[in-house]
């Protein structure tokens, strides 16, 4: 009795808060982990339509008037015919650092604000696409294989790696993630430049406003940009060519921003010297050509995952959502031009 | 005809440069990069007691008297017993980082200079243990053999990593290469405290006289400090217990810094989160309880070797060799008190 008692109070309460609906897809989740749900859930009426019985488009416009707010998780897309169901929407919640599953031109056409979650997540993609460049250039994880496969004993000696001092590392997007990138590479004594739209005016770093010349510049690209029609594609076999032999490319962006076809090519016939790769064209599916390559190290589109992380996307959301039913300026607003 | 001239005039020429004994184990050479041996070569007579067919000690006796200088390559012994055959020598160039195969002792008390090679080496090491550090934390080295066993399409989910800002980092041993962890680990905002034989007056960061106390106030220990009585088994069951069931160790220094039994006991059970290990104490030998732990990143001892530490290591052999025979200040000679 007590417990159902407090069900109805939590209900009743629950209807008094702003609604906000969970767009995701049938596989994706928001995480779990009770701090991340009870802090939500006592300031929010989350609505997810996929924990309803109800057919989801008869859901969705039985809630559409409500609906002022969405989360959308991970890269569950969110495209125009799907905001056309909402007319009352004024703001979309990304999850992850990358937008590109979101229709900005139709949000910005709409007039909805978009916030990504680039800062809870950027400190530990860098974190990652250091420790990939590391792991190429040093061979860590193919290291590791030698070791793990008993082959030390027989043949004593292992081939050297390349130091990170010095090298010329060229990243390609120098907003949240770049820079956390940069300033973590220049303790190793590496000198940075960059790419990006514009010319940063308060960044030290020498600016190519081409890839290609980035490229020929650098002994390693690092990708930490957004996916965009401009962008999709932006290394390819020039620019890797332009890398040369022992060039690295590093991708803890998204999987279309290379070529990955070119990519594949260049490896195999060693037209540059390597790769570490957190995301590919057609995840989870991985070109086959690339896993039995000593210099590639290949991980599972976890750049962002660490459970700090994870609260920090918590609170991230959470200070967005309380500031637009506020109508205080949001946190990680993207500029949507 | 030309040829033969030429080798009777070399040979004439290095009869009259500066004898230096080349120390080594029969698998053992020096660097046979051309400019590493042309280099050395041009200024000294080197003799290598494995490149002549008479039998070992007689050659040695033979030319012990012009021997005032030997390199001692990799982890070639220089016993006391070695030392008696040559009456003459007045240095010990070290090819390595750590000294614990030569008597220091035995030289400290003939008057023999030693020289060291951590200059050469101690940022491609400190490179290492931070590329380990991130394998181990976000796991890079067992994502990669997740996505090569093709499992990413099947399970999906990846186990998380862990963040490494705000983690305590513990450094045993703040020389050369130990400080060169610290510069990197800091630009990751880790916090960085220390051990060492003393506290050295200009480091900012806390110092703790007991490593068992540094453990207890570390999520990471990394050990960078010279294998000696002291620091045998520095690292006990104790330590790792202080450290904690999260705790990761690093070790690019030698295997016996760590008592290895308790290592892979520890590991095994849970009791410490994980490792990194470039260093082991019965190399090539792994224990096989480390070959099926995901938490636990191995190397075969190759944290320093890249073909730009080569280099560096080369100029530095000459430039030692060249001081002491000129009685000019060696440039890095190790303090043997």
């Amino acid at each position: 009795m007590a417990t159902k008692e407090t069900d109805n109070q939590q209900q009743r309460s629950s209807q008094e808060l702003p609604v906000v609906l969970v767009n995701r897809l049938p596989s994706f989740r928001l995480p779990s982990k009770p701090p991340f749900e009870d802090d939500l859930l006592s300031h929010f009426h989350l609505l997810d339509p996929h924990d309803s019985p109800e057919p989801y488009d008869y859901f969705l416009s039985r809630h559409a008037s409500s609906i002022r707010a969405l989360i959308t998780v991970g890269p569950t897309p969110v495209t125009a015919e799907f905001l056309n169901l909402l007319p009352c929407l004024g703001l979309v919640v990304g999850t992850s650092a990358g937008l590109d599953h979101i229709d900005l031109p139709a949000c910005r056409s709409r007039g909805i604000a978009v916030t990504n979650a680039s800062a809870a997540f950027s400190e530990d993609v860098a974190d990652c696409a250091v420790g990939l460049l590391i792991d190429v250039l040093r061979r860590i994880s193919s290291a590791d294989r030698f070791v793990r496969g008993r082959m030390w004993p027989a043949k004593k000696e292992y081939p050297l790696g390349f130091k990170l001092r010095g090298k010329r590392v060229g990243i390609v997007g120098l907003g949240s993630i770049g820079s956390e990138v940069a300033k973590r590479l220049s303790a190793f004594d590496c000198s940075i430049a960059y790419s990006s739209r514009k010319k940063k005016p308060s960044v030290p770093f020498p600016f190519y406003a081409n890839v290609g010349d980035l490229a020929s510049n650098s002994d390693v690209l690092i990708l930490c940009c957004a996916l965009t029609e401009e962008t999709t594609h932006i290394v390819n076999k020039d620019v890797m060519i332009a890398l040369g032999k022992q060039g690295v490319i590093i991708n803890v962006g998204r999987g279309y921003l290379i070529d990955e076809k070119d990519l594949v090519q260049c490896l195999v016939r060693g037209e540059i010297g390597g790769a570490g790769l957190d995301v590919f064209e057609n995840e989870p599916n991985v070109p086959k050509e690339l896993l039995g390559l000593d210099n590639v190290v290949l991980s599972p589109h976890r750049a962002v995952m660490t459970p700090e992380s994870f609260e920090a996307l918590l609170q991230l959301t959470v200070a967005n959502l309380k500031a637009f039913f506020s109508n205080k300026p949001l946190l990680s607003v993207v500029s949507n031009e």
